[in-house]
């Protein structure tokens, strides 16, 4: 299909968009509100942008109703701006294809069985009793453990590591360098040492799931570790053993969950921050980064825990009173009670 | 050996338990107290368990004598039932074993010494003067820099790096994708650049410890960075360079710890906290997760520093009166002063 | 040349330093003030290492004027020791070189261009139209994707990803494992799932900068991720999409940085903290370890946030008050006010 074949009109029609303006406009490219040319489509979706909405030059903009009297060239008017703009983009700018078939230095036992329209590039490894599904496409370098699961669709870029007996769900994606199916961190204490615990369980991955780069995801000790569809993980995530993720939760990037936590459906979590070991998140939880969940979370719910960034000086200061603050509190009760002696009405 | 080798009798023997019931049941299996079935060996370890252990199926259970009467089958009764089911499930499951040999895409160096028990997968690479000793198994794509040496017994994970010259000692194992040897972060200031300082150090790892998936250990910058014996790293930790773990000492996931420090032995350190460069910890040190350490820790004990999760508004309000609490304080030693003059007795 | 080539003399006239002393002593290596010996060279950069100077058996020690006197033997006087120190250590102990070529096992595009200097190291995989400039080094199993570009003397370490259209500029490292371009952390809202927004941005990273073992760099969703000339990221440090990192700036283990903010020119930034998305951080920031920054940082200055680590009885207390540290500090309003009804005088 020629780049012209993507006009205003048809890119509404197929968004079930409103198109305002020129809908003959050929579009060519997405592009940001500041450097869109005239053949290229950009979005707005908050009202932070409108003052680059109205010096735009894109050939066309994805925008809200609330938005459109801020444009001044051709309007895709749509509830969704930015979900549009994901499908644009997917569609003028597909990711170059992989040949079907199996790259003459990757190595695949004889057993494993591997579809004929998936794609296996240089040097990766898929064991024996693995299956990897149709249009299923395996990276330079990744590796399929033995009896692990491909879905159709499925995706281990370069380095990727999908360990024995694991599944990734249909059109799922593993990031270059995640490890799925690492032992868990099972350890029996023996005196003064620790005796390592096999970790018999596996990993299992729904589908439109995603694991980001170098992230990690352990297999269970007896049950399964489980990752239900359409989570998505960002680069650096450390899911521990026999945890499980509801589906559509979303993770960004460095967060750690501890070993047999349960994780509810459509929650957010921020980066960098921890969850601890045991205990649940109900559904629709959204954490800042940086927060440290100690406890179970009942409640759907917006939390946080992070002291921010302030000046060393203060920090230091501030900090040596954190240390001291359960006696300042004392201090504090003490002197209620003088002052209530002193005839002060009560307080709380 | 066939599965019904394994009694209920037998395993008490070999474990030195107590069987009490019939010591001729059949074992083929390890499994949790809930999904157990009849030929199944589950463990109960902690009194949070015996509502389970009331309604299991198992056909035996490994437990304390404490536990003993809550157990509607057969009971091996012994002082560390998760010890003992560790040694059964190694029994039970072992991992497939790997062909000894090196397999024809992995790259050794003419002068590696590579002993013939060992197993070289595919891809691997094995530098010049590099040692592999005896039933070490090197899976695919790892790699092993000139002149590093790997344990008898040693295992490197699928895509796990040693560097030049760092040692991996027997029984070891670095799980995927962990990088051992990589340069530590050596920076000279030049005028307003950094110059990178070279790293001439190796890292040494004991014997019977373990690096989790994509856990990072730089290498010494002229001193070695030290891992003892038994010291087992969760995935994601990050040990920087001149760093020393005493034996025996288990850090949970995505731990970091800065150049220099010496952590003592027998420490248990939860995920995703720091430790600060040029620091002592002592032995038998116990951090919470997501524990900050600024300062030496001189003496053995249970420390944390981490904020706890909570509601949105709430955690708002706490932390702007937190960058204010050197204030808050001095305001309440004001008050204190104040209610004294009024003839209130001295408050510390 | 022989080792005997290095004498103190020599030294020190290629760095301008003084020589006080026998300037004929050979100099064979670099090591610690400790363990130096007769042939060894040492440097003390600051006063804590007085003690160690005085004892040093080193043939040489680099430092500066102020430490002239402490030293027993020949003392190389300069104002930057530990700059001239890392110079010296790279003339000592130039790494091996790599011999320029293509390891047969590697797998390199047909129109991929790679400089008959260059070294490519057995199983690298180098894509379509990709470039590798002179004296680069591509070692084992590194991964180069499709029309990404290595400047003259970049080096990729063992199972490093440059993943399609990212440039590493010239004499720029990726450490082992290290993954740059992979897909930013987009996604759009659809209902209660999330639709994957096409990542279509590069990466580009400067000359003379460095990227950790493992650590992750996204690619830019429209626009590029950014890190300037001699930026030296440590292990595990995540850097999400669209995010730009000043010329210089410095990073430890594990930081990480969320999507779309600009980091200033020789900021200092310590490991296991995280910046929040869509900020900007002044040029010349310092950041101790375990920050988290939430608002933008305006002026230079050094910043902090974590709350140290204590006793785990105390930190229980002390954290139970903070989380009601905005009630505490209405109480203390509430005393202010009937203490100044006292007739106290009024308090800030």
């Amino acid at each position: 299909m020629s780049e012209s074949a993507y006009t205003t009109g048809r890119l509404a029609r197929w968004l079930g968009c409103e198109c305002c303006g020129d809908d003959t406009t050929p579009i060519a490219r997405v592009a940001t509100l500041r450097d869109a040319g005239p053949n290229d489509i950009a979005f707005c979706a908050s009202d932070g942008y409108r003052e680059a909405l109205a010096h735009t030059q894109a050939g066309a903009v994805l925008l809200r109703a609330s938005d459109r009297g801020y444009c001044p060239g051709v309007a895709l008017v749509g509830a969704n701006p930015y979900l549009a703009f994901a499908h644009v983009a997917d569609w003028l700018h597909p990711e170059p294809a992989s040949p079907p078939g199996i790259h003459n230095t990757a190595v695949v036992a004889d057993d494993a069985i591997v579809d004929p329209s998936a794609s296996v590039g240089p040097h990766a490894v898929i064991e024996a009793g693995a299956w990897v599904g149709a249009l299923a496409r395996i990276d330079a370098g990744a590796f399929i453990g033995r009896q692990a699961q491909v879905g159709d669709g499925g995706r281990l870029h370069p380095r990727a590591v999908l360990a024995a007996r694991c599944e990734l769900g249909a059109h799922s994606i593993l990031h270059a360098g995640a490890v799925v199916g690492a032992d868990g961190f099972g350890l029996a204490r023996d005196g003064d040492r620790w005796h390592k615990v096999p970790q018999l369980g596996r990993v299992v991955i729904g589908e439109d799931a995603e694991i980001g780069a170098n992230a990690t995801v352990d297999r269970g000790a007896l049950e399964d570790t489980v990752i239900e569809d359409g989570v998505k993980l960002d680069d650096q995530v450390h899911i521990a053993h026999n945890v499980r993720i509801g589906a559509h939760t979303v993770m960004a990037g460095a967060m750690v969950v501890a070993g047999s936590t349960s994780i509810g459906r459509g929650c957010q979590i921020g980066g960098n921050g921890a969850i601890n070991g045991h205990i649940t998140i109900a559904d629709g939880v959204v954490l800042n980064g940086m927060t440290g969940v100690t406890k179970s979370i009942k409640e759907p719910g917006h939390y946080a825990s992070p002291i921010p960034a302030h000046e060393v000086s203060e920090w230091r200061r501030n900090t040596a009173r954190f240390l001291r603050l359960d006696n300042l509190y004392r201090r504090l009760q003490r002197l209620e009670r003088a002052v209530r002696g002193t005839g002060q009405p009560s307080i709380d």
